[in-house]
């Protein structure tokens, strides 16, 4: 039989993946499952984007210029300008969701053996990228007894080697929900530029920011214009995951034009979804409003009920929908995948997401979680009744 | 400035991009630009994909499953039951367009300086999708005396070494339109299956064959299982190009397994593209009987009208949209240019792509050009009218 290549063998699996047969045989023995464990949220998609394509009037569906049309990266520029970050349509490359611009922005700075340095826990299939770019991720430990901030700048500068081609940064973060400040910032742009290398951030979750803080962009350092790369997706902002759209931004011109080069391989990001993604510019203000206000309440009440769980830890979000928990157990893959094997409570039992998986590093996270709250306040409640008791039978077995 | 990869450098850009700033210049000047470069379809897409999308009731548009949705895999397997492939759901995985198909395959199969062998000339983005992973295309010369037809089998034994892991082939083949016989895959899958490497067929073309002529997949040998890998796409099938729906199918357990982790990483396939394909597999017979009319009398006129160009050579094709012509210049790139920016025939000029970006072979096809016949009649007589005139012109400068 021919043979699989080392890479293909290399590739991880998704840590949610592994758990997903567990879920299915739980739910075909009539267990109601809770699913914090995943990133799509029950929000509606904005009703502008979703009618722009119902009323389309496609007769041949075309390809679309690889880049995105001018009129759509147009339009991006005004949304980032509201956003104060200054740039012009050229600067926008289009994207086939975030997951696409992240493996362009791999392919365009790094060869193979090449490094990126990112604070872990991160999105685990950043490791997917860069295995399939055979680009190793040299992780940096963020720690949950300091909310997940940023790391010492000096810790850094200890890891910053010639293979070192960016510090990957995600703000707010998956899975942490850390947000991070102007100054944490000024200092991963200070560090960047001293050693010539590329920062780049992943703020996808940019409108997911509460209490009245304000999300600081990497592109709203003036200065950075030669080492700043954002990679954005429509996913979480318009709650259309389905769509597939993203972008990458940067005003360095070769990253840009080495960017569309790969682009042109594969022709063109899908043509619906780009009908949807530029009507969804268009969503009043007051749908992100009534979405945050819900995010809050969510989280809120989720960090509230977790926090009476004795021997449990959580680090409150600021952004984003997730926060990590550190589970008063051993091995988080085996309480989770108990969970869905061995206990109910009423008939419904709740899917997490351990968190070893945003590791980079053996051993980590290996009792902590990842939990979204991508669900309703009253079954976030519920979810968290489950957990406690599951929690108390785990530990008392 | 931080340095941009090798690879990025090495990624080729588009050999019909390099025009396109010369097309929008004609355009500017009131000159109309006839597109033979190009593989859009003007044919309209099924109605029955367009109403699907209209009349979709989605209203949070979520992630689909990353291997895509289980009814459309089954339905797939139905398609492909009807063509003589007899596959299951289970050996499809679902892709953003051919294009990723391609480069889960290549991800799947081959490391850093595997080699890929792939008849000549070909579809110019494999070299693009084979840069991005490090693999090398080594390419074996078909040439338009035969036809473009398979080169000798023992030049291809010639070529495979330990670093070999598959032969690549697209059948129908873009550029040359030139269909492979069964006596032609059956000596491929002996070689293949002698040397245990891969044979990868792209067959999106597999409905566009002409005059009774029957395709014959590399799935059809019963006796490939682990060996065959068909790269699919709805792209042209269905005249949606924008949708970015294909798939990979193997009956080889390890390569749909190991190309699901690929496919895990990117998350989903677009989801109203999903939508408009499982519909479009309801189109009704007809539609293709009329599409299949159409090319094939545009086939005719454009094959007849180029062979009256004196010293002037043509493939007659038997599938696909393009054919590949030989023109009495020394360099059809330099032919390609002129004719955007110094020539025109009442207003009007062509647009055609220059044959060299489907050669890896330093040198082959500099006097050739891709003609896709993807434009009506009349447009097409008009085409080839204004060809004419510009090689004497050209010629006579």
């Amino acid at each position: 039989m021919p043979s699989i290549s080392k890479k293909g063998h290399l590739m991880p699996e998704s840590p949610i993946r592994k758990l997903a047969p567990f879920a299915e045989k739980a739910k075909k023995l009539g267990i109601k499952v809770l699913h914090l464990n995943i990133g799509q949220p029950d929000i509606e998609t904005p009703k502008i984007a979703l009618d722009a394509v119902k009323n389309n009037n496609i007769t041949i569906l075309a390809y679309a210029p690889s880049e995105g049309s001018e009129s759509y990266r147009e339009k991006l520029a005004d949304y980032y300008a509201k956003h104060h970050i200054n740039v012009d349509s050229k600067d926008i490359l289009v994207t086939t969701g975030g997951s696409e611009a992240l493996s362009f922005v791999i392919g365009t700075i790094a060869d193979v053996g090449d490094e990126i340095i990112v604070p872990e826990p991160f999105y685990a299939n950043y490791y997917g990228f860069a295995s399939a770019n055979g680009v190793k991720i040299t992780p940096i430990a963020s720690r949950i007894e300091d909310d997940f901030a940023l790391p010492p700048i000096e810790e850094f500068e200890k890891l910053i080697s010639p293979k070192t081609k960016a510090i990957l940064i995600n703000n707010p973060n998956n899975p942490t929900g850390y947000l991070y400040s102007k100054e944490e910032i000024k200092k991963l742009a200070a560090i960047v530029k001293k050693h010539d290398i590329f920062l780049v951030a992943d703020e996808v979750y940019r409108e997911f920011i509460y209490e009245g803080k304000q999300h600081y962009s990497i592109l709203q350092e003036s200065d950075l214009d030669n080492n700043a790369i954002i990679i954005d997706s429509v996913s979480k902002r318009y709650s259309m995951c389905g769509a597939r759209i993203g972008c990458l931004v940067s005003r360095n011109e070769s990253v840009i034009k080495t960017a569309l080069k790969f682009a042109q391989a594969r022709l063109s990001p899908p043509t619906y979804a780009l009908v949807a993604s530029e009507a969804a510019l268009e969503t009043p203000e007051s749908y992100f409003i009534e979405v945050k206000e819900e995010y809050v309440s969510r989280r809120d009440v989720l960090i509230t009920e977790l926090q009476k769980i004795k021997g449990l830890k959580v680090a409150k979000p600021n952004g984003a929908f997730y926060c990590i928990a550190e589970l008063p157990v051993k091995n988080a893959d085996d309480f989770a995948r108990w969970l869905l094997e061995s206990f109910n409570l009423n008939n419904e039992t709740i899917m997490i997401a351990p968190a070893a998986g945003f590791y980079a590093t053996d051993g980590l996270g290996r009792n902590q979680a990842r939990i979204a709250y991508v669900l309703e306040k009253e079954s976030l409640k519920r979810a968290v009744r489950i957990l406690k008791e599951a929690l108390t039978t785990y530990n008392g077995k």
